[in-house]
């Protein structure tokens, strides 16, 4: 390798190894502020974590360390530069493009946008009054446009490029054919589900268990899919999270919630996350590629852990037994079969995050049609509320009875677009992948038998491996030797729905 | 203020305020390892900690910092220097003398002979052999002794010098005196205790507690006792302790035994030392003086609530029915005065971390002979065991069988002497304060009825107030206003074992 080459490739490693002190030492931080800092310690702490953050932005945000980076993207396809040297000055780059015609000054604004309107949103949501939410919501639009005018690169139209930047390379021509499909033959479905006379007996589910079983039955669910507690740590939260603050600690939580199996599927899906994060190749950590697999690919594996795997009939067999000795209470008069349907009730219903697996994609596939429209200059805030109701109602059967249950539910849009189909996309690249796996594994026998090792061994040489590498399209035809498509997650809904509802 | 002065001052209290970020941070990443961190990613978390607290401590190392905080000091009497700076300037001072002749390659060799001999100690003490420990420990001698030379003003002896450094104005004739007394009267106690025929039932306290049985006791305590959970948290450790992280956040953790008893009166004692964080003036935090109480202050305050409270009748009655209610299982056939009998059974035993109340200062007293002679040269380390071995035998009738539980149980001989005094003498602060306080408070019905707003608001206004600024002999005249005795402690350790012994 050049002479020169090599002092910047060097100098841009050491400057992000000493940038990842501060930005481990902010993860622990925030860390600590969600579970067990006292509440009047927030604020100082809060300042603690700022100022550090900056600390170590002022070191990748300097020129000295822009200047190198970009001299190595330049040259990144000379010998002697390896894969994941040239990997990682293709993401820096990424990332520079992103910013380099942003003035701190405009950075401030926004970030003043988008405080604002977290607090707006806050607002509206308890009064349940879109109205109050309006105006800022206005100015949070005007910035996304903004970010995407300020672009030296623009993609077919303002979202597809605020969408690249969640889930690179796909575009609003592959979500208009995928949603659309997904969306006419999840209506289909919902209908035959509704129409069913099938009874299925949720009672159970509502009995209380005390926190200390609950939290036995979280750890026993994370230790049965193989999260390894040597270089991860887990508790819980009002709102589950799973959060990676150095290569070997990787925290996940959950909630103890009224329905007891809202613990189950949340610490599963949580563990889905950590899984990834501690089965991706060591090297990721080393060229600080750990976070580069995209929203989508992360998600289409909590997805995975939490509906394919834990809604499964092998795993509510596997599980059943345990659950019986841990929660005799609530579970002493309840059959296996009783357990299963349960967890896989269809229902339409107002809120996306309670939504189930059926009709999950749904609420995602409004969001998207709606924000896609903000964007592209074809629907006016002030018609938002209505479109929101209007679609809810043609697409799941029910009208939202006020905007705190209708289109305020998210946080989402207080920062911007683009977010949402991660979610959706996620259930698609998953049914691509247990497809793959399946022909190659007798994955029912090996989870009905506990043997995650199997499983996680083939996930971490097929899915894990290259996701920090790859945009999605291409990972999933490495994956699968297939293109993209929203057929498998349809046909597999189909088939399950249709066994367990009888039609 | 001369306008020079008001600039150093400036300085000085605006380069302490950023060190106290990194200390913020760097406490709150111990915390985390302490509790909930992965054993694989200590490591790097460790060194992440060192680096932020190597770039905290280099403000306040800097030339710049150290010739302005010198400047203040010698100009603290000066027109317009507030009370409140002054300390501040005097402990800067005291600090700065203490460190002036160490060069940074002094202070890392003793560093280094610090965790050597921590190494080893352990290494000893698995295997209950001295002579493992002895040439490590002969090193860490002569590191004490080397520390004293490097003073520039010296006490009467070179022990006198360390002893000072944990509590401020105690000198060794002080021991020497108060020790002596102590260590007569409560050998003839012991005496009395033991030639009782008095039998006290402790069976109950060793049934099995589920651990969130024993979690509700904790914080069961801790809320009776009046911690601020708005300015504090509470955890589970294998060692308890109490870290203050920032102002409003003072944290405390306990551990649960074989002996339920255990965790009470560890939360009771941690809880002691938080009540103290979260009530001294809040001023002391803005003028960095929060730590400036000596051991033996802090651990009078812990040993207050742990004993004087929390092993009084008053606090088992208060708390005998909600424990019948939290532990039904341990406590359904045991009375009132049993319980209070079983938390206050005084035996001779060989481990001070496991004495009772009447005998933990003799295991105090023990060590303070030993370490007094080994630093001015009276005892020679091969001398030790044997040395402790028989002061053992002398004072508690008993003759360790081996090191491991003798003269290598505690961590403290790996990096000096003059520590271990101010476990004592707390005991003698709390007692003489205490009788201070039932001159003007009822405090036995202020127990019973669970009133610790009056109890903690005398506290507050009495013992926290002036803490950080007095030397603890001041401190008690303060308070008191009579001089240190050991006797409040010996008359009331007398009346209270003689009532329960029955002499």
């Amino acid at each position: 390798m050049d002479k020169v080459l090599e002092e910047k490739l060097n100098l841009v490693k050491e400057t992000l190894k000493k940038s990842y002190v501060y930005r481990n030492a902010c993860a622990v931080l925030q860390f600590d502020m969600e579970t067990i800092c006292p509440p009047k310690a927030m604020e100082a702490q809060g300042e603690t974590s700022a100022f550090l953050a900056n600390e170590g932005f002022k070191l990748i945000k300097s020129d000295e360390f822009i200047e190198a980076a970009e001299y190595c993207y330049d040259h990144r396809n000379e010998e002697g530069v390896s894969y994941l040297d040239r990997v990682l000055t293709e993401m820096l780059h990424r990332e520079y493009v992103k910013i380099k015609n942003v003035t701190p000054e405009k950075n401030l604004e926004w970030q003043k946008i988008s405080n604002k309107a977290y607090v707006k949103w806050l607002e509206a949501k308890g009064a349940a009054d879109f109205g109050i939410f309006a105006p800022v919501f206005e100015e949070v639009k005007k910035m996304n446009i903004e970010q995407v005018e300020l672009r030296d690169e623009k993609k077919a139209t303002p979202y597809d490029t605020l969408l690249d930047d969640y889930e690179r390379g796909i575009t609003t021509e592959d979500l208009d054919l995928w949603f659309g499909k997904c969306r006419d033959r999840l209506v289909s479905l919902l209908a035959k589900v509704q129409a069913s006379d099938k009874k299925i007996r949720t009672d159970f589910l509502f009995r209380p268990l005390e926190d200390h079983v609950q939290e036995k039955i979280a750890r026993y669910m994370l230790e049965t899919i193989g999260f390894d507690f040597s270089r991860g740590a887990f508790t819980t939260t009002e709102h589950p999270f799973t959060s990676g603050l150095a290569k070997n600690d990787i925290r996940v939580t959950t909630h103890y919630r009224e329905d007891f199996s809202s613990n189950i599927f949340s610490i599963v899906h949580e563990g889905g996350h950590a899984l990834f994060s501690q089965l991706i190749p060591e090297e990721n950590y080393d060229y600080f590629l750990e976070d580069e697999m995209t929203m989508g690919m992360h998600e289409s594996v909590s997805r995975f852990f939490e509906n394919r795997i834990g809604r499964s009939r092998a795993f509510i067999s596997l599980v059943y037994p345990k659950l019986r000795e841990l929660a005799p209470e609530a579970m002493n008069d309840v059959s296996e079969e009783e357990l299963y349907e349960a967890v896989n009730v269809a229902q339409p219903s107002y809120i996306r995050t309670e939504a189930d697996e059926l009709t999950y994609s749904l609420h995602i596939i409004i969001r998207y049609e709606l924000e896609k429209e903000l964007m592209n200059g074809n629907l006016a805030v002030a018609d938002l509320p209505k479109a929101w109701n209007d679609k809810y109602e043609e697409y799941l059967g029910i009208r939202p009875r006020n905007d705190a249950e209708g289109v305020l539910q998210d946080v989402h849009w207080t920062w911007g677009y683009g977010y949402f189909p991660t979610y959706a996309l996620g259930n698609m690249y998953n049914a691509m992948y247990f497809n793959r796996m399946k022909k190659e594994l007798d994955v029912d026998a090996l989870i009905r038998s506990g043997n995650f090792a199997a499983i996680n061994g083939w996930m971490k040489e097929n899915v894990f491996a290259k996701a920090c590498y790859l945009e999605p399209k291409e990972w999933i035809k490495e994956i699968t030797g297939r293109d993209m498509t929203p057929d498998d997650y349809l046909d597999y809904l189909e088939e399950k729905y249709g066994s367990i509802y009888g039609f």
